[in-house]
């Protein structure tokens, strides 16, 4: 069967895959507040079922599972499908050109939160699988999808579906489209993940704000007290302070190091990318930083006034969001009990909060999966990708590499400049058509390799 | 003339100077956002024609000075009474139990933003002019009245319209009523108060928020920047780093800590006055501490995100706003300068914004005027007036004792427990009548003493 057809059939339907898109997207579906989730859920059964997958909404302790699957031999190779139909909040609005809710095409790009993060990636997926089989007809593999609503906030319940839906997920490779590609236009086949704890440290002073004259030096400020407990955590050069924490970081392997030797890197580039000019990284350095270490990063921060002008305060309580990306072997859980054991000895009146946490994962580059992968994704882009150890970002990957027991890749879809979890996010519309192609070539790779 | 009388007239039109008090507050006056200036402006205009005096609106850089006097005999002795029409922003909106421009009477207590900062207090002296003169005729003092729109942002143009208006200004005592009186009830005569400087630092990473995966650790996070910044300006005992801060500080003088010793104390009252359980100062700490000590607070940090959950972004911006309160002799304009030359130091990429100062002040005690002022206090209220060198909180005091070159002196008529600047802001009933009364006292014992 030669890909020339369904190059040809996508061409055909761009404005009708556009337009699936498009309704997808129009559906707000931000998990962090409760926004249009069962609506993005169900619209999402709808299109598993219109491109010919049994469904089921499976249930979990927060938003539901979407899980479809098109079984053709249960002997075959088992390709898993792994995305999330929840989206960031938009703010802040606005910095928007565009509103956020309704998907504009402009300069070749499509504007909408969840564009890039993660509907276009998955729906390009999803139209690849129908794109195939209008074309082909029977997938020459079995194809099992999953898309949770709950990525956005940690994946919280993602870990106990996997467990407790090891048969039906049981498969031979799980696939992932996320994240952005390389910023130099090429395609990346990513082995792994950074982890992610995300907590918030709540201080309170007085049980209400008092005025900063008549109280100043008499009533305790919490945001001074963050301030200070945050400063005996991390060193003015970026060390973190917390007893134990790199304890468990593995050292970058000799092939990793190698791996990042070979990867493309233009300083210039990437300044305009991250919108900071002062950017001035070695590429060892960079990928090193954004792919071998983990970072305590500060979200957000917010005590007091913070109308115009002034207004003379003490506040009564303060709180920082935090994030730390987490290296194998690192344990957020593990991760979380030092942390939770440093804020007990320097301010013990401090209340830690957690909001998700994730580990870190990594698939040996090895494997005759990654290799066949590798192969379709050079066909489809017509050039080599770039293999990289492991993304900066976190996705839940371990789910499938520790619970399930299964190889994981992903191949992200999106341009390098998605500005995912960022005003005017986008996905360009070639990207959206290439990802759709791409799947394409996966599912034919595969099904000539397994079948 | 028997004050009776005049306590008698003040019973009776109860009803009406409430109904007064009530017009001024549900006028908003937030001088921060611009909101409603020009008509409450006006509609003091006309209170002070209504009670005979002629009026002067005053333009200066910012709002203008509501200026009225009423001149018996120009050799006679002046008072001049200062006040502020502007009030503070009402948020946080949502801890508010009634709305804040909806004067509310609850349990004795009139709620609304500005009904004891300082409306109520300033309504109980202009009705004191016009219930002196409803009942016994002419005034026996010339008395002068400027009430300005910036207090709540520092009185940025107040000293240069001082300066420019010296002559229109001249008088031999400056009487203010703002603040709360003592918590155990009794009346106050302060005798000064203490300065302010406020500042916001701005802290900017990249152009717009990233990804804190995708780009953690490669993109300089703006919140961190502050929180170092921070903690280069401050010990965790709160001593203060900023090199010579206390260089123009003066000790306390014996008289000063002895009028200390004398002044009323109960822990337990404050812990509720604050909303602050743990309290436990001493009497000397907490009166040093609270007027002869400056204070360096954090009245906002804001930086990334505040909503629910969680989002994984690198800030693009921090700020953080600051009030200083400087003790005699610091001079705000030398802080400032010293404030700027650490930041140059530690974090010259860091913005310094300036929004307004205020020199401290202290009037000394053995004046005749202050002698007589304490005598009707002690009638008015038929209790001896607690004497303090200064209040915790700032007033635009030394624009009399410095640039005008007059005493001055701060009776407070605000119950302690008014809540000014903070949610539910409240004045008693009983205090806005007996502020009436004490200003007939002042006025009286005034023109026994010099006419």
């Amino acid at each position: 069967m030669s890909m020339l057809n369904i190059e040809k059939y996508i061409n055909e339907k761009r404005e009708e895959y556009l337009g699936l898109l498009f309704t997808l997207l129009k559906q707000k579906s931000i998990s962090a507040q409760n926004i249009g989730m069962e609506e993005c859920s169900t619209m999402l059964m709808e299109i598993l079922e219109d491109i010919g997958m049994e469904t089921k909404l499976i249930s979990t302790e927060g938003y539901p599972v979407v899980y479809g699957e098109k079984i053709n031999n249960k002997n075959d190779f088992t390709l898993l499908i792994y995305g999330h139909y929840d989206v960031q909040p938009p703010d802040p609005l606005d910095e928007w050109k565009t509103p956020p809710f309704e998907p504009t095409v402009k300069d070749g790009k499509i504007f909408c939160r969840g564009a890039g993060d993660n509907k276009g990636q998955l729906m390009a997926q999803l139209l690849a699988i129908k794109t195939y089989q209008d074309v082909v007809g029977d997938l020459p593999i079995n194809i099992k999808v999953a898309i949770e609503g709950e990525e956005e906030c940690g994946s919280v319940n993602l870990a106990k579906f996997v467990e407790d839906n090891k048969v039906l997920l049981r498969s031979d490779l799980v696939y992932v489209s996320d994240g952005p590609m390389h910023d130099s236009g090429a395609p990346v086949v990513l082995l792994g993940v950074r982890g992610m704890l995300f907590i918030e440290l709540v201080a309170k002073g007085a049980k209400w704000d008092n005025h900063s004259g008549n109280k100043g030096n008499i009533v305790p400020n919490p945001a001074w007290k963050l301030v200070q407990l945050l400063n005996t955590m991390r060193d003015y050069s970026g060390k973190i302070l917390i007893d134990g924490f790199y304890d468990d970081l593995l050292k970058p392997t000799e092939q990793e190091l190698e791996l990042i030797s070979t990867l493309p890197f233009n300083a210039q580039d990437l300044a305009e990318q991250i919108g900071y000019r002062d950017f001035n990284m070695t590429k060892e350095e960079y990928y090193k930083k954004l792919t071998l270490e983990p970072t305590f990063n500060i979200a957000g921060f917010h005590s007091g006034y913070d109308g115009e002008g002034a207004k003379t305060i003490i506040p009564s309580v303060a709180k920082v969001k935090i994030d730390f990306r987490l290296v194998v072997e690192q344990d957020p859980e593990d991760i979380f009990n030092k942390l939770v054991e440093h804020v007990n000895k320097f301010a013990p009146e401090v209340e830690v909060k957690r909001y998700g946490s994730m580990k870190p994962s990594r698939t040996p580059s090895d494997l005759n999966e990654v290799k066949i992968v590798k192969k379709a994704v050079e066909k489809s882009y017509k050039q080599k990708p770039i293999l990289q150890p492991s993304l900066g970002g976190s996705l839940p990957d371990y789910v499938w590499t520790e619970i399930l027991g299964v190889p994981s890749v992903i191949v992200p879809y999106a341009n390098y400049d998605e500005a995912n979890h960022s005003p005017n996010e986008n996905l360009n519309v070639d990207n959206f058509f290439d990802g759709i192609l791409c799947t394409c070539h996966v599912i034919k790779e595969l099904g000539n390799a397994y079948s």
